[in-house]
């Protein structure tokens, strides 16, 4: 595969173009000998040496600088953006300047330890006067970066001398002018003495009123002399914008495959009554293999603590639970305790504390849910009755949405007693933390003020970085994006309800390109709360191509216990599975569904290797839709430059989804190939990761998906000698 | 004409709805007796009683605010956002609060003269969160608004005992809540006593257990409480957004017709011998009468100053002129003088006054040119020659776009002597304003420095905020957003190239909603510099269409002279019209081409009317695009709300125009009469302003439009009873 030449200029790769004599050299400048800058906290496709950057000042006290830097990307608001460590992070700016003249944009970032580094934007030449590069972080905490413009003198030069040579206009007066150009870069002390000299003989030769203009122009358009000025530009007019902040988190706060498993159900038993023995976190632990050999990477858990006995819900959300009605989790506290401590069925800390143990070992973090409210029965309502609203009656307010009542949940009021219930939460937090759970999936956090989600997570992340949080608001967009803005890792999205071909496109687009600097999906393909009418009705094909799509679009999905076994059957009316796990226990025989042919499984794992295996997979941004002629052929890419890429080889994935699961579709599918560095009408070698096929591809090409067999190509773009 | 009911809520249109017992009031609140808060310094749809905010203090250090205001609008940036005086400008901002508990936002706004109102936004319940009104302002300068934000305590409990009460849950408690909601509001000494009294009762009402259920409800569902509520919420958790300031500039920044004619054109007369003498200040007050009667209010004129001899261009854009070329206007400074002087042949500066008094007399404001650059025989060339780049042979260099060169102009190097070019600048504007000239039209200010025009322009208007300046930068849009943000106060836009209908519908919807707070089109139709191809080649009808689109579409239009004589031949291969003007003078008789019906004069004079006639047409942000089934027929409207109108009556315009000057076109038109207050289905009268015409229209109406005869319906929407 040839490099991407708009990303990253090869001059090797771009010489004998039209214009240029292809002979040797003309410029003496020696071409750059020392290896481009590299460093283990970043990497990047346009890193230069390290200068130093010294603005030009303003006679006149004016907002605007002498070249105006507008809109820096990463978006710089109240709160700071936001990346992952190892994420391809875009630095884009509008800038311009009146005139013809030329100009360079720099980044100048500098790592929570202190290294300093200097990237070369390009100009995307998009009519809007963006610059743009990317760079992989690679170290956790608060990065800075700050963009910096300057007038390019010598492409100025280069450009007028080029057309003006050529022209036979002036050519004497652009000669000198580039003799004086080059002096004065040869003046600089910070450039390798052996270049200085050259630009000095170059300086020389342009003067030289024997050497022909024709061997001047050829000079002007040498790629070696034009290499040299990118890597160390002639400034003038240096404008250094303002120094930002980016929060670059760990890995796991972008990148990871989650399983959703409610623990009472993994080892739970039929008595010879029929009653059920719930599982334990001990006989839990036995369901970690499964969970870590289809690849996962975080094991969340519903509610872990005691489920409240007063009003508690029975099976299918009906009122009034029968004996034996193990109540929803999410239904937190009785006289057992509140949100620090454990189900007695499930065990005791101790047991959770193996159960974490066993899941790091198999290469799982946990993630616990926290949801801020109460049963009846919490000690809470007891201890604390000023955190509750007390009703003129003198009873505690039930959760509600009018006239509709949630009686076995009391919610907090958070303006009652902020200070209280503050510190308390924050207590709740550090306790977990404590026994080494670093996420937290947050139950409907929109519920809560947005206000105090920004004080806990600052708060706990002040203490330990590490430490994740997830929002489960399926709400309003502003709410949703404030949440993400305001602090939270990761979000849940409208993913599950995103299902047609345009809606997708639209979506998948939206969330990688407008809101990535704040915002992380996180694309459950189910959750014990949804499970969609497109799961319902579309059957495995739909669960086929769900899981695909979501293990590749975004560098975090996740799967709930029972996707696997196609759980599909709803409760009449509503989009959740009937006899849902949040009111009875679930006992589901994994392998003897494998060993039947009857489990996904198989496919999430390879879902899962393919993801490991393609560094592509792993970025959120670099999500590209492209074309095809059927409505329900939904194509994207996903591509890693090789200077990006942790491998060294560019990366690029291409995945071809018939996104209706009730038929087979062919059609003509169209790429730009560009994206992945090819020119249009080239062919390229394409191996499909799941069924192993291979083609040789160009940007046109047929193709023929049958949901019943198989609706998916995740094709692996093969490199090119 | 029925009010708009979301923008003005009005109890009486409403009352009788199908939830509500329309017999007499159940409550024995006084209906509010006092006149709505008015003033002379604005307009409001959503006046409320002035009270103080008294803003809910945090106890934690958040960014976030209680209940989050996100997003305010107008747009705050590095510059602050523009009005004018006259202007409906919306105010909105995204706020929300967690759960089902309802809000409530103010925008408090404070003249400049210290006068401070209360305006309540409502929900548009767009999905968006996004709350909104609009205000008129009516006093130029500083004015300050910030948004506030409530919860609303009144309307959450009427919206929870509405439905419980009606449900038959919880009524005893929910009319005791209302009992101590309506007595909470009693203790507040700013509402009016009577009222104070009348809630007090109405709470005893509710406590009385004698009172059946039923009334109870018509007490929670009455009008006129929930109105007294909605003039004076009952408040908690308050949260006071930032203090903001808007702009507000005179109504010539946004609201007028301009006139362009080159002075040495009117009264200019053929010699004997075929030579031309030019007209002169004096001879060209001879034609202000003509273009005040026209209905235009502001007369430019490009550059009035000596014209360079040196390279001077020929007529026809030639390289050299020949003997009594007057040459072009923008190659200025000869021995005569430079930017501060008067060119011989126009006559004195007594001369260019008496012209300035006697259009100020006829209602007509003078604009001039500010173009900042130099023939080579300007004086600033051998008095200031560090203001021009010098190059190594010691020329100075000419402008260029190499290889081209412009050799009668030498433009300024701002970064040569930044402060003696910067005191220069601002000694020529200084000069004219001291002539009484206000509006400044400003040649390619894209090529000067973006942060000379933000001095500039701060200084000027910090000695005269009268003073208006208008960008003549047709560049890449980051560029012409840029120079509004800094400061013009009008910019000519791409409108000349829009021609098309889907075109138009997305330019002016984004003129007019995307950017209107900082940027405000001048939609001329014609420049000295513009004759598009769809004038070239459109006839007569595309003269009258552009001219019927540019005067309704946008407050602020303008017309370059001979447009009405429709001038329309080019210059082969250009844009521009032949034998063009900037390089000679150009004889023409209008009174000619209006008696023999050869001049559009009439129609713009019948344009120029309706504006005046009708403030809809004097607003930028009003425009709709609605639909038509032809891909050539535009419509749009234009409405004013009667709160809003300085005439107190709703105004609002349709106009539907087909844009293909070379057909007959007839299609259904379908447009959302919501707009304008009118229920969809129901019928409104509308006449036709240009032919007087009337009709009973729905919101799908059948139009015929012969682009021969009168390719525009202009339609004004009378009051129905």
């Amino acid at each position: 595969m040839t490099k991407n030449p708009a990303k990253r200029p090869n001059p090797a790769a771009t010489r004998g173009s039209a214009k240029e004599d292809s002979s040797a050299p003309a410029a003496v400048v020696p071409p750059p000998a020392e290896a481009r800058p590299s460093s283990p906290v970043w990497r990047s496709t346009s890193a230069l040496p390290l200068r130093p950057a010294s603005a030009w000042h303003a006679d006149h006290d004016t907002v605007t600088a002498r070249i105006p830097l507008l809109g820096p990307r990463p978006e710089a608001g109240a709160f700071d953006p936001k990346a992952y460590v190892g994420e391809a992070v875009p630095f884009a700016v509008t800038a311009f300047r009146e005139g013809h003249d030329l100009i360079g944009v720099h980044v100048r970032l500098t790592s929570p330890a202190g290294e300093e580094s200097l990237h070369r934007l390009e100009a995307l030449k998009d009519g809007f006067d963006t610059w743009r590069t990317e760079v992989v972080l690679l170290e956790q905490g608060d990065w800075t970066f700050r963009f910096e413009a300057f007038a390019d003198d010598f492409a100025t030069w280069q450009h007028a001398a080029d057309l003006k040579i050529a022209a036979g206009v002036d050519a004497p007066l652009m000669r000198e002018m580039g003799a004086r150009l080059l002096e004065r870069a040869a003046a600089e002390t910070d450039r390798p003495d052996a270049e200085r000299a050259g630009l000095r003989t170059v300086a020389k030769r342009l003067r030289d009123a024997a050497l022909p203009d024709d061997t001047a122009l050829r000079i002007v358009r040498d790629r070696a002399l034009a290499e040299e000025f990118r890597l160390r530009p002639l400034t003038s007019l240096v404008t250094v914008g303002d120094e930002l902040t980016l929060n670059v988190e760990r890995t796991v706060a972008g990148n990871a495959a989650w399983y959703e498993l409610f623990p009472r159900s993994e080892g739970a038993t039929r008595r010879e009554d029929g009653s059920i023995s719930s599982g334990t976190f001990r006989t839990a632990i036995g369901r970690l293999d499964g969970v870590a050999g289809m690849g996962f990477q975080v094991v969340y858990l519903p509610p872990i603590h005691p489920i409240g006995r007063i009003n508690r819900k029975g099976r299918n959300n009906t009122l009034e639970a029968q004996p034996g009605d193990p109540g929803s989790p999410y239904a937190i506290g009785a006289r057992e305790g509140g949100h620090d401590a454990i189900h007695p069925e499930l065990g005791t800390l101790e047991d959770f504390r193996a159960f974490v143990d066993a899941a790091r070992e198999r290469g799982l973090e946990v993630a616990l849910d926290l949801a801020l409210q109460a049963a009846p029965d919490h000690p809470w309502v007891t201890e604390h009755p000023e955190w509750f609203t007390t009703l003129p009656d003198g009873t505690i307010a039930y959760a509600e949405n009018p006239p509709k009542k949630y009686q076995d949940i009391y919610p907090l009021n958070f303006d009652l007693d902020p200070a209280g219930i503050y510190a308390e939460m924050l207590r709740v937090v550090r306790h977990w933390v404590a026994q080494g759970v670093k996420i937290f999936r947050v139950d409907n956090p929109h519920t809560k003020p947005l206000q105090f989600w920004e004080w806990l997570i600052a708060t706990v992340n002040a203490e330990d970085p590490d430490v994740v949080f997830l929002a489960e608001a399926f709400t309003r967009p502003a709410v949703m994006q404030a949440l993400a803005r305001v602090g939270f890792q990761q979000s849940y999205t409208y993913f599950t309800w995103r299902n047609t071909k345009p809606e997708l496109v639209e979506f998948l687009t939206s969330l990688s390109q407008d809101t990535a600097d704040f915002m992380r999906p996180n694309l459950f393909v189910n959750t014990h709360d949804i499970l969609t009418e497109y799961l319902q009705f579309g059957g495995r094909p739909a669960y086929r191509i769900r899981a695909a799509i979501a293990a590749t679009a975004a560098p975090t999905y996740g799967v709930y216990a029972g996707y696997e076994l196609y759980e599909n059957v709803a409760r009449p009316g509503s989009e959740e599975n009937i006899d849902n796990e949040k009111y009875e226990y679930k006992l589901r025989d994994w392998d003897a569904a494998e060993a039947s042919g009857n489990s996904l499984a198989p496919f999430l794992r390879r879902l899962n290797a393919i993801r490991a295996a393609h560094p592509a997979l792993q970025q959120l941004r670099n999500f590209r839709a492209h074309w095809s002629d059927d409505d329900a052929i939904l194509v994207y890419s996903k591509h890693l430059d090789a200077a990006l890429s942790p491998t060294g080889r560019a990366d690029t994935i291409i995945v071809v989804v018939n996104v209706d699961p009730h038929s087979v579709r062919q059609t003509m599918v169209h790429l730009d190939t560009r994206v992945w560095g090819v020119e249009p009408g080239n062919a390229f070698e394409v191996e499909d990761l799941i069924t192993g096929a291979r083609w040789s591809w160009t940007d046109h090409n047929f193709v023929r998906l049958d949901a019943f067999t198989e609706p998916v190509h995740i094709l692996h773009v093969k490199e090119t000698k």
